[in-house]
């Protein structure tokens, strides 16, 4: 088989991780895989180098803070082809450039256009260990770009595709996918697997393990993705990479139930905003200024008219809960509308799950659960295979617990 | 003026310092030069990466040591140009990869071959201060490397040589070139100008300002180097790159002096070997198994034969006396030689000056000065511009301050 294999910054913490990190790849090597390996700078290294810019420039996006955080990757494959060398592997190293890992030119967060899988092909077919550095990339006038946070994921990932790996094995200290937050709800279970389209609606919510745009990437590309604990030897949890939701006929969850996962997204700000007359361009007039102040708009409800008024709700995230209001002051004048209502700590709680889309009833069972244990939901949004309830932040906790069990996802799969 | 500017780790020490440095090149900027800065690794930094590198493997010299040591120059060259833009300077930082710095492919000690100045010269164009990594290059195939030790010493000057620069000026925390080391001596003084040959011979020798190798590359490709202080205005040392032991008529010392400077070489010893039969191939038969074992042999003495037989005497590293014993033991047998005597502390003092060649009796002033002090010579070695005089490591100090006082080395100049 052919495996891409990241190992992520507290995979990489210390020199003893590094030595551990090389012991597995030495043994998918011993079974006679061919290996990439893409990392991440080692823990606290960004931070440290970030601290030192921060000293000289306040700049957040530059050129050169591009160049200064692309030696923490560079540090770590460096050492772990060491390591591997160490235990008699023939290992390479590769920087961005040096397998033209080609981005666009916005530094901080630049987006991979192509990669030269040649130089990587060519070591693999020696039977060496190809070690990639993360996060990195080079624009076409050969300055160094980096991808942004989470960027190692997505360097994985391309570079899956770009050599057609059978697997994208993405390991962290964490065993695999869980159905909800297992600090939150201790009845939480590893998911063997999971449509790429049900996990990107996960992490999009504020599931941590795989960043979404690592998951949009592997499901365009056709990346099939395994996330893995470096410490120790289960399976995993599987992301396949097929579109459920524009298959013309309904798909299940993989594991046969109805929802898949819950995540939860806690520090948003609610707004009502009643007595809004009820005219084209309303709700254009009320985003425009938000949009404009870049303030992050998600879940948006609007009431069915009454007597020519409406009202509009809608969260925001609870950084820009003080500035939401300025703006919503400033309306006032010309716009006209009644009271301004703000719950400044509410959490959104979201299911997700591929067989939503055949099954009816789902949204019913996902209310009556949160109204016997006395949760009020204070906003409702749904998609076609997710359901977000916004909800007091006080009963985010309980709310997950409800619906876990509601959805019996403690028990489903093997 | 185009000038090349190179700054070392103990100037690129800490933030606050490198902020110092900005300021300093924002000054000489703002008088309207060129500038090309060449910046080794913050002070420490190469050492905290070796060490990492050393718990995973031992191997001294490797191409991902290049690749992990690469990045601390990577790293001051990031944080420079951010703190030079802070200023309002535009500056562009450059890798060795980026400006081509094409060395052959020996990892850890390569040698420049080519440098592509056309990235820089735009740049300069521009009216931008340019950033390069020292100590760092690219081979052929694209693997980093980096020079070996005083590596960015050597990446300024074939900077200087490539972009034709008016002066390389080497800034650390000394303000120039001494007649010799002031902690040994009191009233060295610094020299405003010495020849690149005589310089070449000092740097051999063990003064620790320049490295040899780039005072040859300087001699080789007519840089004028000039080294100052970082943390101060003086005019420093000028290092004029002109040929003086090869040029058809005598030239004199630059500041009118017969001898310029005194180096020493502590931490060596000294061997005799007396009894050899004198036949040809005798000194090969000795030296070749020393040869072989990689022990670097200096001063090299042989008297002249009695009844058939010479005694040889030879310095070595200290660290090496232990193993040279040993082969010499080992060559007994074949050889048949007499009394081995070694001196485990000595010391190679050299004096150094362009003036001797047209002076007679310099070595003669030198051996009366130490034997009116006392001091025994052991052995003596010369070439055209500097008389080597090996002496028992106590009496170093006390032997290079009566050379410096016979030479009259504290007066000379303005």
């Amino acid at each position: 088989m052919r495996i891409v294999q990241k190992y992520g910054g507290s995979s990489m913490g210390s020199v003893e991780r590094i030595g551990l990190v090389a012991a597995r790849i030495a043994r998918s090597h011993a079974q006679g895989h061919s290996i990439v390996v893409v990392v991440s700078a080692m823990q606290g290294e960004t931070d440290r180098l970030l601290k030192l810019a921060a000293q000289l420039s306040p700049r957040p996006r530059d050129r050169e803070i591009d160049v200064l955080l692309a030696t923490g990757e560079q540090v770590s494959i460096a050492l772990l082809a060491l390591a591997l060398r160490e235990k008699g592997i023939d290992a390479r190293s590769f920087l961005g450039h040096q397998v033209r890992i080609l981005t666009d030119n916005v530094h901080g967060s630049a987006r991979i256009q192509t990669i030269d899988a040649a130089p990587v092909q060519e070591c693999l077919d020696r039977g060496e260990v190809v070690v990639v550095a993360g996060f990195q990339g080079v624009d076409q006038d050969g300055n160094i770009t980096t991808l942004g946070r989470g960027g190692s994921d997505l360097s994985a990932v391309a570079m899956a595709a770009a050599i057609a790996a059978d697997a994208c094995e993405i390991y962290s200290d964490v065993d695999g996918i869980y159905t909800t937050d297992p600090a939150i709800c201790s009845r939480a279970r590893k998911i063997d697997r999971i449509w790429a389209e049900e996990m990107l609606e996960l992490a999009s919510l504020g599931a941590k393990v795989l960043q979404a745009r690592s998951v949009e990437f592997a499901l365009k590309h056709k990346v099939t993705i395994c996330c893995k604990s470096t410490f120790d030897d289960g399976d995993g949890s599987w992301v396949i990479p097929q579109t459920v939701t524009m298959g013309g006929e309904a798909m299940q969850g993989l594991e046969g139930a109805v929802v898949t996962g819950i995540a939860c997204d806690r520090q948003t700000a609610r707004f009502s905003v009643s007595g809004i007359l009820n005219r084209p361009g309303a709700a254009a007039a009320l985003f425009r200024p938000l949009a404009q102040d870049a303030i992050n708009v998600d879940v948006i409800i609007q009431t069915a008219p009454q007597d020519g008024y409406c009202e509009l709700s809608f969260t925001v995230p609870q950084v820009s809960a003080r500035r939401t209001a300025e703006l919503l002051e400033s309306l006032r004048p010309t716009m006209g509308f009644g009271q301004v209502r703000l719950a400044e700590n509410v959490a959104k709680v979201s299911i997700v799950g591929a067989g939503m889309r055949s099954q009816p009833g789902v949204a019913l069972r996902a209310f009556e659960a949160l109204g016997d244990a006395g949760i009020d939901i204070e906003l409702i949004s749904t998609s076609e295979i997710k359901i977000s309830l916004v909800v007091d932040d006080r009963f985010t906790e309980a709310a997950v617990r409800v619906l876990h069990d509601a959805f019996e996802l403690h028990a489903v799969g093997r």
